[in-house]
C-alpha cells in the first residue's frame, strides 16, 4: 500500500483554494444533520511524525461548531506500565451519537511502535491486528462512520521537517526522541505500516494522503469527510449483518436438563465456605502481585441468589483490589455509544477483580426480548461478545461466566417471600413479575446464549441454585480453580522465559 | 487531637460480637432508603499504614448489597507528574445520589505525604488545607453525608504489624517503601496528622478509632455509619445555608451601562485578527511547554456570537492542546452528583486550554430562574464558585471569563435572521424565544453574578458584541495579554528559585 504509493502532482492553487472553501462550507452544514440522525463519526488520522496531522485536523475543525466535535491525541502507555487491554484507550474514547471525533494517531501507531520497540512479540502483533479488525467492524456495524487516513511523507521530506522544527526554540520540544528514532528507523516503520495497513484494509479501508502537498491533503481529507458524511446521511445509519466466526466452544446442556435437586448440608457448607474463602483470599494476594486481571460475570434468573452469591465471593477479597459493577439499564450517554462501551469503561485494572452483576449479555436477553435493539444487532452480538472476551483473555484476564439457575417454583416461592417480608420488599418490583411471565421466552434466549458464547477461553458455568448454599460453594470452587490455574500458567511462562 | 488520644480499654468479646451483629443488620437495611431519598454518602478512612483500614472496609461492606456501594483506593500521583489540581482525583470520585463510597485514604494522606516529602511548601500546604475545608463544606452543603475516620495505632503497634506482614512472602509486597518511611518518620507524621486534623475538624468533624482494638474499631465505625445514616434519613437531605467569604473583587459596571456602540472596521479587524491569532499560536506553544493550564469561560446572551468568537480563538491553537467543552443540560448521572462534579471531570490537563461554551455559572442563571435548584443552592453558589476558581488558579491555571454582551434589538435581528435562513434554522429553538421573554430577569441575575464573582484571580470581562468582529478582537486581546502575563510570571518564579 505505502510501498508503492506515488507522489501526486501539484495542482492549480486557485482551484484548490476554491475547492477547499466549497468543501468547508458543505462540511459546516453537516454536523446538525448527523446529530438529528444520531450518527457518530470517528476520523482516525495516522501518519509519519511531522507529516502534518495536527495541521490537517486544524483545517478540518476550522469551520465546525465546537458543540459537534472533539479532538483527542491518545498517549501511548508503555507496555510494561499498561494496566488495561491495548484497545482500552481507544474503545473508551469513541464518540457518542451525533458527534465527530478526530483522533490524532491511534491504535495503529500504538501497535507498530511497540512492535518495533520489541515491547510485543510477533504473535502478539498478529493478535492485535485481529483485534483491530474486530474493533473496527464492531464500530462500523454499530452505526459508526469510521474514516481511516494515513498521512504519508518520504524520508527526505521528514528529515527536512524535523530539522526545521528543531531549529526553532519554540517548536524544538515538539520533536520527541520517538520522532527522531522513527526517522532513523524509517524503512522498518515503512514496512510495518505497510504490513499493518494491508491487513486492516478489508473491513474499513485506508486512505493515504500525500503529506508533502499540504493544500491538496487538506482538500482530500475534507472531501473524504464531506462525502463520507453525505453518503451516510443519505443511506441512513448502517446496521451490520450477523456474521460467522469460528470460536472453540464448550458443549453446554440445555437449561431444562440441569438437575436442580443438588444440595449441601449446613455443616458441609460452613466448612467448605471457610476453606474456600481462605484460599480465595490467598489467591487474591497472588493475582494482585502477578497483575492478573479477573472478570467474573453473573447472570441468572431474578431471585436466583446472585446478590448473596456475590457477597460470599467478595467477602474474603481485599476491598482495594476488587469492584462489584452492578449493571442497570443504560443511561443516555451510554445508549449513545456502541453497546460494549459501558463495559469497556468498567474493566478492572490488571491485578484487580471485577465482578459484574449482570453484564453485556443483556444484549442477547432483555434487549433482544424487549426489542431494545434490532434483530441484526442481537444476532451479531454473539460473535461480537466472543471477540470482546477473547480480547480480554488475550490481555491475560481470567474470564468466568455464571448462569445462576433455579426453577420456576423456586422463583415463585422467593418472590412471595420477598413480597411478604417488609425488609425484602424493595427487592421485588412489578417488572420482576412481568419478566417471570416471559420465562419461556427467556429460556430460549438463555439457551441460545449459552450454546453460542461458552468459549474455551471464557466459559459459562450453569450454577444450580435452588439450594443457594450449594450454589455459593460451586462458584467459589470454580473461581478458586481458575485462579490457581492462571497463577500456575503465569509461573510456567515465567520459567520458560528464563 | 491525635497527640492526646488515649488507648481504649478492651471490652467484653461477646457483647462486642452481639453489637456488631446488630449494627450490621441495621446497616443492611439502610442503602435502599438512601436510594429512595437520593442521599449520597462518602466515608473517608484515613490512618496509619498497617492500621487495618482495609479490614475495616471489608467488615463495613460484608453485609451490603454491591449495588449500593463502591470502594476506591486513590493512588497518590507524585506532585511533579500531576497534571490536575490536587483535589481532582477526589472531586471526580464522589459518589452519586443513593450510593455509598468508601475511600481508603484520600486527600489528607495525599497532602501530608507530599508535605513531608517536601514536594509542596508550607504555604501550599496551607492553601490545600483551605481547599479541603471548602471541598468538604461544598459536599456537606450539597447534601452529602461525609464521614471522616482516622484509624490510629502507636509506633510500637505499627512496628509489630509491619514486621509480621514482611515476614510472610504472600503479604510482604503489601508493605511499600512509603510505609517503611512513614514508620521511620512516625513522629513527624504524628505532628502533621494532628495539625491537619485540627485544621479540618470544624466543618466536618474527625472520628479517631483505636486501630489496636480491631473488633472495637469495627463496632465503632459501624456505629458511626449506621447512626449517621439514620440521622440523615430522619432529618432529610441537608441543604447548606449561604455563607459569607471575602474575595478580592474587581468592580464591574451594570450591563445597562455598557456602551454597545463600539465597532471596528473590516480592515482593522482583518489585520488585528491575523496578528493576534499568530501571537496566540506562539503562546499556545509556550504554555504547553511550561505546562500552564488555561480555562476560558464563555457566557452570554443567546445569539450574542459565542460560537463564532470561540472558533476564532480556537483556530490558531494546536488541536492536540485544547478542547472546547459545550455545556448542555446535565445528564442524569451528572444531576446525581454535586453540581460542580461535571466541571471537575472536564478540567484540562496542565498545559492544555479548555474553552467552556457555557459553564458552572448556569447555577446562578438558568438554574436560579427556572427553579432547577433551591434558593439556598444558588445563593451559596457564588462563593462556592469563587472557591472552585481559586482552587484552579492556585493550581496555576489562567482563568478568564467572558460575558458576550448584546442588546435586545440586536438579539431580535439575529433571531429573525436565523429563522429566515435555512442553514441557520437549527440554531434557533422555541426555548430561545422563551428565554428572550425573560431578558429582564436574566439581566438581574447576570448583574448579580458579575458583581459577586469577578475575583482578581478569575475576572469577568464584558465583551461588547453588537459588532461581532469587535468582540472577537477584544477577547483575543484579553487572552493574549493574560497568557503573556502568566508566562512572564512563570519565568519570574523560576528565576527566583534559582
Amino acid at each position: 500500500m505505502l510501498a508503492d504509493f506515488e507522489k501526486v502532482e501539484a495542482e492549480d492553487k486557485d482551484v484548490l483554494k476554491a475547492d477547499i472553501k466549497e468543501l468547508k462550507e458543505r462540511l459546516a452544514a453537516l454536523p446538525q444533520k448527523l446529530r438529528d440522525k444520531k450518527i457518530p463519526v470517528l476520523v482516525l488520522i495516522e501518519g509519519w511524525a511531522a507529516a502534518g496531522k495536527g495541521s490537517l485536523i486544524k483545517e478540518l475543525i476550522s469551520e465546525l461548531d465546537p458543540r459537534f466535535y472533539n479532538v483527542v491525541s491518545p498517549v501511548i502507555v508503555p507496555e510494561k506500565e499498561s494496566r488495561y487491554p491495548f484497545l482500552y484507550p481507544y474503545a473508551t474514547a469513541i464518540p457518542e451519537n451525533g458527534k465527530i471525533l478526530f483522533m490524532d494517531s491511534g491504535w495503529m501507531e500504538d501497535i507498530i511502535r511497540k512492535y518495533l520497540h520489541r515491547e510485543i512479540t510477533k504473535e502478539e502483533f498478529k493478535r492485535r491486528v485481529r483485534a483491530v479488525n474486530e474493533f473496527e467492524r464492531q464500530l462500523r456495524d454499530g452505526g459508526y462512520l469510521l474514516l481511516k487516513i494515513f498521512v504519508h511523507i518520504d524520508k527526505k521530506e521528514q528529515y527536512e521537517r524535523l530539522e526545521s522544527l528543531t531549529a526553532n526554540v519554540e517548536t524544538e520540544w515538539r520533536v520527541t526522541d520517538e520522532d527522531l528514532w522513527q526517522h532513523r528507523e524509517y524503512d522498518r516503520f515503512l514496512d510495518s505500516y505497510d504490513n499493518f495497513m494491508e491487513k486492516t484494509d478489508d473491513i474499513v479501508p485506508w486512505h493515504i494522503l500525500d503529506g508533502s502537498r499540504r493544500k491538496m491533503a487538506v482538500r482530500d481529507v475534507l472531501k473524504l469527510l464531506v462525502e463520507g458524511i453525505e453518503d451516510v446521511l443519505e443511506e441512513g445509519r448502517y446496521v451490520g449483518e450477523p456474521f460467522e466466526e469460528e470460536f472453540p466452544l464448550r458443549e453446554m446442556p440445555a437449561l431444562a436438563d440441569v438437575d436442580l435437586s443438588v444440595t449441601i448440608s449446613d455443616d458441609e457448607y460452613k466448612e467448605k465456605l471457610k476453606k474456600l474463602q481462605k484460599r480465595l483470599s490467598e489467591l487474591h494476594n497472588i493475582i494482585y502481585r502477578l497483575k492478573i486481571p479477573v472478570v467474573l460475570c453473573y447472570e441468572g434468573w431474578d431471585a436466583a441468589g446472585k446478590g448473596g452469591n456475590i457477597r460470599r465471593v467478595a467477602y474474603p477479597l481485599d476491598p482495594r483490589g476488587f469492584d462489584v459493577c452492578p449493571i442497570a439499564s443504560p443511561e443516555p450517554h451510554e445508549l449513545n455509544r456502541q453497546y460494549l462501551w459501558r463495559f469497556w469503561t468498567r474493566l478492572p485494572r490488571s491485578g484487580h477483580i471485577c465482578i459484574f452483576d449482570r453484564t453485556w449479555y443483556g444484549r442477547v436477553m432483555v434487549e433482544r426480548l424487549e426489542g431494545f435493539c434490532s434483530e441484526k444487532d442481537w444476532q451479531r452480538a454473539y460473535n461480537e461478545i466472543n471477540e470482546f472476551e477473547r480480547q480480554l483473555t488475550d490481555w491475560g484476564a481470567v474470564v468466568i461466566k455464571f448462569w445462576i439457575h433455579i426453577d420456576q417454583d423456586t422463583q415463585l416461592a422467593r418472590f412471595n417471600d420477598r413480597q411478604n417480608t417488609p425488609e425484602k420488599q424493595w427487592k421485588i418490583t412489578d417488572e420482576d413479575w412481568r419478566n417471570r411471565e416471559k420465562w419461556p421466552l427467556y429460556e430460549v434466549a438463555v439457551n441460545e446464549m449459552l450454546q453460542k458464547t461458552s468459549t474455551k477461553n471464557a466459559p459459562w458455568y450453569i450454577i444450580e441454585s435452588n439450594d443457594k448454599q450449594y450454589a455459593r460453594i460451586r462458584t467459589l470452587e470454580i473461581i478458586v480453580k481458575a485462579l490457581e490455574k492462571a497463577c500456575e500458567e503465569h509461573f510456567a511462562r515465567k520459567v520458560c522465559k528464563e
